[in-house]
């Protein structure tokens, strides 16, 4: 009998006990009953405690069965030991939520792992956060079941939903959420995360008209790809701001490869959140500062055209630094925008942006407001900087900040390095929605995180793929590989299979240079010397084959063709599923660490976009120094896609390096992984 | 008759006499006098206002004349037309220093540049602030120049000397810096920089004993070059954190070349800067985070074998996180270390570094302490980093860490992701002397900072080396630059410039594969297709000499040597003379920027060190796939700059590439640029 989001009996009750309560607020449990009684809840409370008549004014129960009320949620504040008879005393009453505080479970290996188990088997149809929960807050109806301390604080409900794994962290980001003027709508702390699901947490935050940005701390791989699937089916109701803690927090069983190597590492979250166009942020202070961003509406597009200015030309210079080195950019000025400065600004002041006011901003204090209202009547710029430094006293220009706000079209975001001794300016700029940011640095680092959020199109939904088939796969030699791509309309090089005699009669047919390789089904064998690249004529391919041979390998003899080279992979991921990974290819590969990651199935469109964002992908699009291709590369990463979605016996492939050159990609070295006994099968 | 060190009488007057003092604090005048006045300095002040007879509690005099004594320092507050009258009058009365405020000088172009040219003519053997400048302030004296609104709040003389040549900049450093709990001893803001030197600043507070952390806020890419100058004549007698603004201040006029586009570049000033051992950040937050860091005593080292704490289990992966991208390391722990750990940590707490304390840490607040004091004894922890989150009140908790802090022989630095509503713990902190940084991703990137200065070795002296010779160099062709190399013993390909005729037997006796170019003196033939790479054999070397020679160049052949490509240059910068740069070569070359700069002469020790921080000299170092030739590389760099230093007609040379292969290294492609009549000389 589950509401259609069990989230809202969750965190939105009609009526609350607490077992376990405690008079002690050096407990936990008393410091989350004494925060809760002095709460704005106008729900029943109910605190179960055998041994007290009364807790913080409220009239506490021996049991939950002397209630004699219907309770909605129970916060379940006992030992480890005690949890599961409290749990199938609530589901005898019919209680439907719980959210349970004790430690000792699944964070501490197995044996915990077991008592979590059977703690999911007690709670049967219930709902709950937990174990080892710090809490929640619903700041909508004023209900701490918590003791947060910044949530005290807030007299109202904000617009802000935080779900996190770690309490520690949901104690610093609200911290630092409330330090910056913004409201929490709802605080859940997940703790081991054993119950309610991330999926629904987020359905029910995208569907609460209170909250307008979504702020997750997440531990886990699986829990952001949970989020993921849910933008995949629902879109992108509103803005997500993902810190993804632990980064190589997945290990990825796999044939040894480069893929293999940088599969388990936060790229792979980082790329699948932004294709899903989540806002993948590094700290708490990038978190905080788009989420004060995102909430006023001011998004990546805001950072493409801005306009700045200030009484302090240093701190002009210091940002431009920051603006050039992040990819934002300051709009050019129209014409009639410049003729009307010019009108407004002393003959000594240049026009142009960003505008330094220089002291004569301290002598004449309308010059900013003039120029903010000129600046803002310019078509091309979406977004106003003012920057400030110190002052005694700042209200004067906050105030007029504020007034400024409702009557220009543009949002203004203050750059303020530095702060006043009057107490009021913070509150008149977030009274106005003005966000501010203390760092040029923390400022262009969120709108790299915004930017970094490819919301252009709707993330295709993906097909259900079997994870790595583990043992169970064989790694195919490098000619079967190559053959199996050509097959698969992949591009490769010209290559040959050779056996010891037909080797020189091959090379003859595929033309000099060509590059001699032992077949096997190893990735590394440039390192061991099973190689000889550029042979020229026969005697160099005779020398070569005699030397290759001894080793005792067969040999595949492939075209030799030098050009830029990517890494172009798809695997499965054992938690985000099939994945194309591209980047710098050869050596170049581990040193930049340079790849990125597209799930599929994914367009053309998605494998521009990653591809442009490496290095490689960079130089090719740009056209340095004459390089061609970027569109063949391109071509070659869809068909790779293609062929892993068509062959769904197809483990891993791996080309590494693809050679660019002369406006053609072709893999000239891969390895194909296949679930055993189908290698042969489409031969046959 | 100047001091040893002018700045003494600047910064230090026994008397200080104020031209154009204002009974207004709506005038920077009066807001100057007002603070002045105010402050604890114990000299005499003689306001100077012909319309006054008292301002501020001070008796005013009509002119300089007028007071009767002697004046040591006198701050003009008069419009620029009226400066250089008082700089004759206080000449005349033997003053010897002064604080220019007026602006309208060199930051408006040539007319206010020949202004400033006038104003240092009148200031004659004086030494001076400004023009444009906000004045300064002596902590140590408790004298106020200025209105700075943060200075006033510090009670007593700090440890800190910040100076900056804007204004705006200075306003918010001392803001930050505040709020940090770090006090300073001397402000001073230069503005236009066209009095006292900044070496003569470095120096005095180099030798001030108040002062432990210079902070130097630049715009010139001069004054960078300066501070280098002292730092090398001196050493490195205190830590300086710099922040260069600007990063594209110095334009180089150089022959076509990527050289030139990144000598422009801020890059420049910053490897200057950190061969010096100067600390280079990128924005105030870093400025002040290694301040507090360095003013305690702790270095790069102190980064190098961290152990942290927290129980806060998210806290510590999101640091363990930002440690790994770093380049910090957590120590790995003594097994003495590990046993204690064992015996006070409950059994499900893991025995590792970092140390996950869990929310046992709440149910026992001495665990923290059992903790810190068990890891401090190990001998490989430098530094220990507690983090904590938010509380209601974190007294008791910053209590029990300064009580450790005499105990332990390692610093604490506290990362605190949050705060506490009680009022006192950041003093706590600020008085036990214990760092606190409020976001991880900052901490990690101020070690990076510190870690970046070479302070390994005392720097060279430099040789004085004539700047560029513009109009009057020459470049030399393709075939005349690598003779010259050759003949310095710089390792260069084999070729041999040919004519039409010779080319094939040339190229049978260097050996094919080989490359033919046109022979001129242009650094991007490769993009306008004057370049034929890897001729196979003659058919294929007379279609490729037919091509080039139809476009009339003379023609130049060599080995074709595919290889790790490596960009290396010297050259005389205009402001930071002889310099040699390298890094990745080839199309990596603009497409990574990943260059580094080193002031020539340098030992070989320093090349290294540069190359292993660009990505291709960390594939050569680390021998990635095979890779070898990082000290043949090395050894070319060292060759190179022998070369530039002994030939001091040569203005510039660029080799990119320089491929390495099988562990030698060779220019391949080279361009030298020497004063024009000189370039036959010695081959006379």
């Amino acid at each position: 009998m589950k509401n259609p989001n069990p989230v809202q009996t969750l965190l939105c009750p009609r009526s609350i006990a607490i077992v376990g309560a405690s008079s002690s607020v050096k407990k936990v449990s008393g410091r989350i009953l004494s925060t809760m009684a002095r709460g704005r809840y106008s729900g029943r409370i109910f605190p179960v405690n055998p041994r007290a008549e009364e807790l913080f004014g409220l009239r506490c129960y021996p049991s939950l069965d002397a209630i004699g009320e219907p309770v909605e949620h129970c916060v379940i504040a006992l030992p480890a030991d005690q949890v599961p008879q409290v749990l199938a005393d609530c589901r005898r009453l019919g209680v439907r939520s719980a959210t349970i505080i004790a430690a000792g479970y699944a964070e501490l290996g197995e044996e915990g792992s077991r008592l979590q188990a059977e703690l999911v088997d007690a709670a049967g149809e219930m709902t709950f956060l937990g174990p080892n929960s710090m809490g929640f807050a619903n700041l909508v109806d004023g209900l701490f079941a918590t003791s947060v301390p910044t949530l005290e604080h807030q007299s109202d409900s904000g617009d802000v939903a935080i779900v996190s794994q770690s309490g520690g962290l949901a104690y610093s980001a609200s911290w630092f959420m409330a330090q910056a003027g913004i409201d929490l709508s709802y605080l859940v702390m997940s703790g081991n995360a054993a119950g309610v699901s991330f999926a629904d947490l987020l359905e029910f935050f995208f569907d609460d008209a209170k909250t307008r940005v979504v702020v997750m701390l997440i531990e886990s791989d699986a829990i952001v790809a949970q989020l993921v699937e849910v933008v995949e089916r629902r879109g992108l109701v509103k803005p997500v701001v993902l810190l993804k803690v632990g980064r190589g927090e997945t290990g990825v069983a796999m044939a040894k490869s480069h893929t293999g190597s940088l599969a388990g590492d936060y790229r792979v979250a980082r790329d699948c959140a932004q294709h899903a166009g989540l806002v993948f942020v590094d700290d708490l202070d990038e978190a905080v500062g788009c989420t004060s961003l995102l909430r006023r509406g001011i998004t990546a597009a805001n950072g493409d055209d801005i306009a700045a200015l200030s009484v302090s030309g240093g701190n002009v210079v210091l940002f431009s630094d920051q603006v050039d080195l992040s990819g934002m950019r300051f709009a050019p000025l129209a014409e009639t925008t410049q003729r009307r400065l010019r009108e407004v600004l002393p003959e000594f002041i240049a026009v142009q942006n960003p505008v330094d006011l220089t002291t004569q901003g301290y002598v004449d204090p309308t010059l900013q407001d003039h120029t903010i209202r000129i600046l803002s009547d310019d078509p091309s710029v979406t977004t106003i900087v003012p920057i400030i430094t110190a002052a005694a006293d700042y209200r004067a220009t906050c105030q007029s900040l504020a007034a400024l706000t409702p009557a220009i079209g543009r949002p203004l975001v203050l750059l303020w390095t530095g702060g006043s001794y009057d107490a009021e300016s913070p509150g008149i700029l977030a009274q106005a929605g003005i966000p501010v940011f203390r760092s040029a640095n923390l400022l262009v680092r969120c709108f790299r995180a915004m930017r970094a959020a490819s919301v252009d199109e709707a993330p295709l939904r993906r097909p259900a793929r079997t994870a790595n088939a583990g043992s169970n796969a064989v790694t195919l030699s490098e000619g079967d590989s190559m053959a199996f791509l050509q097959r698969n309309g992949v591009p490769v090089a010209r290559f040959a299979a050779v056996q010891s005699d037909g080797v020189a009669q091959a090379a003859a047919s595929l033309g000099y240079p060509v590059v001699l390789k032992q077949d096997v089904s190893e990735t590394h064998i440039s390192d061991s010397g099973g190689v000889v690249l550029d042979i020229r004529n026969a005697d160099e391919l005779a020398d070569a084959a005699e030397r290759l041979r001894r080793e005792g390998a067969s040999l595949i003899l492939s075209q030799f063709r030098p050009g830029l080279e990517l890494i172009a992979s798809v695997f499965v991921h054992p938690v985000f599923g099939p994945l194309l990974m591209t980047g710098s290819g050869g050596i170049w590969t581990e040193a930049l660490g340079d790849v990125q990651f597209v799930p599929l199935p994914a367009s053309a469109a998605a494998f521009a976009r990653a591809l442009k964002r490496t290095t490689i992908g960079a130089i090719l699009h740009e056209g340095r120094r004459g390089a061609s291709g970027f569109d063949a590369a391109v071509a070659l990463l869809d068909r790779l896609a293609r062929c892993f979605i068509d062959n769904d016996d197809v483990v891993q492939i791996e080309m590494n390096p693809v050679t660019v050159s002369r406006g053609e990609a072709r893999a000239v070295d891969a390895s194909v992984t296949r679930v055993a006994g189908t290698a042969g099968r489409e031969e046959r």
